[in-house]
């Protein structure tokens, strides 16, 4: 609430709290409805119906993870905002159209991994999606950067930083779109290795190795 | 917190911050709970099930950037509240049973325009969903202006900038509910329309564009 | 975060923020989720099959308008508090446990009214989570006053306002738990009745028709 | 807001606020999610339906409150912090993900104990799911600890109280899990006793028992 500053030009906008706590709310619900396509099916052992729900798993836990690091590049720029304006408000809200649009394409991808039916249609509509979080996020940052929307860092590290994070994703999901057009499992296990690296912070565990040693 | 107030009557009322996080929930949850209507059925090859969901997507998209449209609305006008009373709260919560409500609706419109029959009675009632939401909207912002619940801005601009935004809209959908009775995909695509102009900042638009030049 | 006060026996207790972010999270989810439960079935003519819903658009509406009663008087306790403590934390869980569950009697007396069987098993439990909830929330209230969470009040009129606001309530429930085992019907009605009552703001309402006149 | 302090690194990290909404969001959403695996069945009178559907009131009941215990811990932990820092947010995410996962193995055992088979697998991956939230937020509380993430305590004694509260929690799971590898009936009913003694606050029912007499 302490965010009703004007907008340079006599706009007066929305508190950023405001702003955050809808986004928020879209990005730990989508998540959290992930677990609602997870489901056990004969035939077999009990054991066996567990093992053989593998797809599901992979799917939650690729997907929980990808919108895991969505919500960290997200939150990190939306937290340090002085101020928002009506363009990053809508741009905001189609990024969240596309997050909460995940669990659809995820249980399109656990199906077809299941019956071995329309992987390379689920995995290309999989990525695509995971593909939009993350140009649409780069284009939020932009934006903000460009309009000002959060104070100047003296060392300029922090824009730097976000590009550098964004752009080998947004080429590794190019890369996997295309990679699952000829072979989709092998799309699948990149999603989940962009996911480990949204999510592992490399930098600290080397620095924490080695301050251990 | 800092909404402790007494009401000028005696009537010691809620905070404003829970007014806005119950609200900002509901909003949330009922926009990412749409993705849970949307699913692919056979016949058909995987990508022709994919394409043949399309008015689940539609359905989707219109109503999420709907609920979106409404709450940006919606958090702009209890942003910018000093006090809440009980009426407002009470009116609040009735605007939430609307938005809350709108997934079914959706719901309908999606299985309507699947197999081709109820599409009439289907757009019908999805239109008095959106127009419920608009005409609750616009009671909800009267009060409080009556009431003096928001702090007064010289200008006047504010009051009148969502009377002008919220006319045209109720208007549009009372256009859009007649048109559906005969022609109920036209209704679907003025909804849709509807929708866009919610988010899309034209001025903000036009403004950038002349700017760029 | 600025509610860390040690309480009176040393015992620090969480900030009251937080017991106020997961109880609305709770109070808006399971009001949310009650759309869930919304279908239309064959046969008959797509009008006759949405008329044919209307126990699950009343179960829709008593619900909301229950869970949104209930939360404008948790809602106005907690915003008041001082300070929580650990038996206060775990009293809370108690009322959005009863809370969270609500959706599934909710479904009960849709169903019993849909088939016409089991009426007066689905809406003596309904009824009994309906009690549940306020006997809960008494409860809460009461342990708030005696352990000093709120603040006092000079006037009093506060913790006298909430007995006598609850009161009423929880013998209108119990009235209609005993009136359902004979007359389910007639039940649905008192419940209806009572969540009216929660949030029709009665008192206000005589004043803005005074006043106006 | 208030939490934008650089790290001693120079890595500016997220707001406490945004993780602290990011997690009540999942845990609030999980327990509330719980509600949809209820359901009757037939054969039987409407109230043998209802009471045959014993095994997801039990499920719901120990999920709910071991969901509720753990989002205790939690934020007794996060409302405490005075910074956040990567490798602490990315933990985070892996706990949420386990919390957000719970609804699934919940499904699990009340599907076992319904039919009777596969118990002995059910009950297993539940137990191994809660030991895994409980051991990921040891974890936590350790790593905030060492880091210095959380403000020194003069008297040591809140550490030691956490690890007095967690230590003997993870301790009883592994029993659990064991005891239900034999005799899995048993285990839920453990699994349900240390939930009750996660949310019961004994030392408090013992203190205010021997005050009132």
């Amino acid at each position: 609430m302490q965010d009703d500053a004007e907008t340079p030009r006599g706009h007066r906008s929305l508190g950023t709290d405001r702003l955050a706590a809808f986004s928020d709310g879209v990005f730990s619900i989508a998540a959290t409805l992930l677990v609602l396509d997870l489901a056990v099916h004969p035939p077999g052992t009990p054991l066996e119906q567990v093992l053989h729900a593998w797809p599901g798993y992979l799917g939650y836990l690729v997907s929980f993870l990808t919108i895991g690091g969505a919500w960290l590049l997200h939150a990190s720029l939306t937290d340090r905002l002085t101020r928002s304006d009506p363009n990053f408000l809508r741009l905001n809200l189609l990024i969240l159209l596309v997050v909460a649009f995940l669990p659809f394409p995820t249980g399109l991808v656990t199906d077809a991994l299941h019956t071995g039916e329309g992987q390379r249609v689920a995995v290309t509509i999989y990525g695509l999606t995971l593909l939009a979080i993350h140009v649409l996020g780069s284009a939020l940052n932009e934006y903000a950067r460009r309009e000002h929307l959060c104070p100047p860092r003296g060392d300029g590290q922090d824009e730097q930083g976000t590009h550098r994070r964004l752009l080998p994703i947004v080429i590794g999901y190019v890369i996997a779109i295309l990679t699952g057009l000829v072979v989709p499992g092998a799309a699948v296990a990149l999603y989940f290795g962009i996911a480990v690296y949204l999510i592992v912070p490399f930098r600290e565990v080397v620095r924490l190795l080695f301050r251990r040693s």
